[in-house]
């Protein structure tokens, strides 16, 4: 094959690739600060040791009161009740309600002893310096937070397999759990091939030369998904070098990022030093998307191996939608986040392969039309100049003018 | 108005606080390593000194021609080259191309001396050692990526007033530029007040007392907003205890936040606070939103200070509507980011005034509804059992079951 530059690719479609590619391999767990802990993926459900709140709280201002005593109080006919003191913040009522009687308690107050409901303090008005007028009844419970009413002990405060939120931590903060554990990042190797790559801060480029776009842009989107990508590694293009830069890093890496080469030549080399990893097996060698079909997907001991196309565009365009997933599985997600979309009206035909997903940049304008940038998958610039992309499903055979599509901001 | 428990809001809508309560702060200007670059705002526009590609780059596997010689090439009368050499990756070509003869090329291989276009592998044969066989002919310019037809030296390749993406790093560093100016990460001041209010590591609490979940969830929001949260710190409930924390911490602020603490007496203690800072102006008490309404906007110097509600749910749905923006307007944005949502069906009716935006929890099912989760603005577990939110707009009367609504995800 090699000898002619032809190529078998076994190519799969993106939706196999995201059900069917699921290297066993997950990242171990540690133990991170609550004020670290947003973002991060508990290894283990975490459970309230205590009921929330800890105390029937009062949620508005008002007078805590024995709701019996309410009963049948209206602007015509008030009830009164004679105000026996003043629940502080942060303590227990020193007073006792009893019939006959209101304690005053703002809002998050304790609810004095004796007193099963609060009454709002717009619905009083002070009769003399202690007797107020009420002028509305309350129901036994009314504006009051319960003992346990937000959380019982014992209950799922932090879920496993998802990210932690920041109303996740804000619950963790209110039951005491300061430290949480979760799956360490996953430790992203990116491994930049090609005699022609140079690194980006050399500032004078020999003739044929270019510089390493990819390293750092997919380790920014390492980073989205809550990796930890490898300092940058440019490997040349010679026998044996991948296959020792890959054999050196391996150890240390919970996915592995081969910025392939586009040439058939570092493809090869590519496929050879991955099939060289112990335990290996190439899942596929070409996927139905557009850009990026010579991607590369396979794992060595559970540990999954994404080779990316050597366009930048395509290899961008192939990360986010097949590589970001597989950093997350690795460090422990177990599905992938709902990720909401603009609507948009096409403004002109988008033609496609049937079996193929094609992935589209778009500029969107005011008046919701979604504007197709086209160019070489060489091209970075159709990518910055794009607010957003559109995906052609492989079931469509294209998308038609003014066609309402789907369309999924970049950042 | 503090002797009856009465207020007097100055209420504003959601709306008029998007677009109205600007302050002018804005952060100075660092310097960050590319790597560190990705979600930072660059403080200005970012030009390319040189073109991109710097050269004529092939943009697929095959031979550099002229396209000239293979016009009229087709399967049954092929046209014959004799080739005369191979372009290495990452160097000029030696040979020229001249009439009659062609060059190997790898995909990014520099077009040769020449040579106007590039003959893919696939429509050439082996005829002979050094003679290929051409059976379809190429236009000038054909598989080729021009030099500069990705970037034109001077073109803008980083925006001001948005944070770089993946895209926008990887063309930075294509281009040689391994640094990029930008503002500086908006220090927030985050004050929790109330006597009731103990830290998150406080195990056992007194009767009366909570625990902090705010400080470290709406840090953790301020962190997704490109912001730094400040050192927590719990304000008790005395005269001038908020106003000499304002004071002390004000200087390093880009953003204050106060956890306002939800009783009238501390709503007034935090505004008389802010009303003691230097050139203050309080530009609502009140948002015409549920939950939420007991918010304070204002601002000292032109820096933002927004006063949460005391309860903690109102306060972190406020936070992410109100309070995210302030922060990225403070880090350099300009606008706001783009945000996707679902679209689903609401399960039962939401009832909402008109004038008044509702933040409605809800829980999505695989059948594409969206149900609603109730319950008092004090329980954070209304937020945490929730896949996402709706708002009911201002000027809707509720939303009716059965209707399709937009969905925003949380995370």
């Amino acid at each position: 094959m090699a000898a002619t530059g032809r190529e078998f690719f076994t190519v799969k479609t993106v939706s196999e690739a995201l059900t069917g590619f699921r290297p066993a391999h997950v990242t171990g767990v540690e133990t991170v600060a609550l004020d670290d802990a947003c973002g991060r993926v508990p290894a283990r459900v975490v459970r309230a040791r205590e009921a929330l709140p800890g105390f029937d709280r009062s949620s508005v201002d008002g007078y805590a009161v024995r709701a019996a005593d309410t009963y049948g109080a209206s602007e015509s006919i008030p009830g009164y009740l004679r105000v026996v003191g003043a629940v502080q913040m942060g303590t227990a009522a020193l007073e006792e309600v009893g019939p006959g009687t209101a304690v005053a308690i703002p809002t998050g107050g304790m609810l004095p002893a004796g007193a099963d409901a609060v009454v709002m303090i717009e619905h009083t008005t002070e009769a003399t310096t202690d007797t107020i007028e009420v002028v509305r009844p309350v129901a036994p419970g009314e504006n009051v937070v319960r003992f346990d009413e937000d959380v019982a002990a014992g209950t799922a405060i932090a879920p496993q397999g998802r990210p932690l939120r920041a109303q996740d931590v804000a619950l963790l903060a209110a039951a005491a759990v300061v430290e949480v554990p979760v799956h360490a990042r996953p430790r992203v190797t990116i491994l930049a091939t090609g005699d022609e790559v140079a690194p980006p801060d050399t500032q004078a480029l020999s003739p044929g030369q270019v510089r390493d776009a990819l390293s750092v842009s997919v380790g920014a989107l390492v980073r989205e998904a809550g990796g930890e990508p490898s300092p940058p590694l440019i490997v040349p293009d010679e026998d044996g070098a991948l296959r020792e830069a890959l054999a050196t890093r391996f150890g240390a890496s919970d996915v592995v990022v081969i910025c392939a080469g586009s040439s058939v030549g570092m493809r090869d080399q590519t496929a050879g030093a991955v099939a060289a990893l112990p335990n290996s097996e190439t899942w596929c060698h070409g996927l139905a998307i557009k850009p990026g079909k010579p991607t590369l997907l396979a794992h060595s001991d559970g540990v999954p191996i994404i080779g990316l196309p050597g366009n930048p565009r395509s290899a961008l365009v192939v990360f986010r939608l097949i590589g970001m997933p597989l950093v997350r599985r690795a460090g422990g997600w177990t599905s992938e986040p709902r990720v909401g979309t603009l609507r948009a009206a096409l403004s002109r035909d988008l033609p496609s392969a049937a079996g193929r997903l094609d992935v589209v940049q778009v500029q969107l304008s005011d008046t919701g039309l979604a504007e197709p940038i086209f160019g070489s998958s060489a091209l970075l610039s159709v990518l910055t100049a794009a607010d957003a992309y559109v995906i052609v499903p492989e079931d469509a055979n294209g998308l038609s003018t003014g066609e309402p599509v789907d369309v999924f901001p970049y950042g």
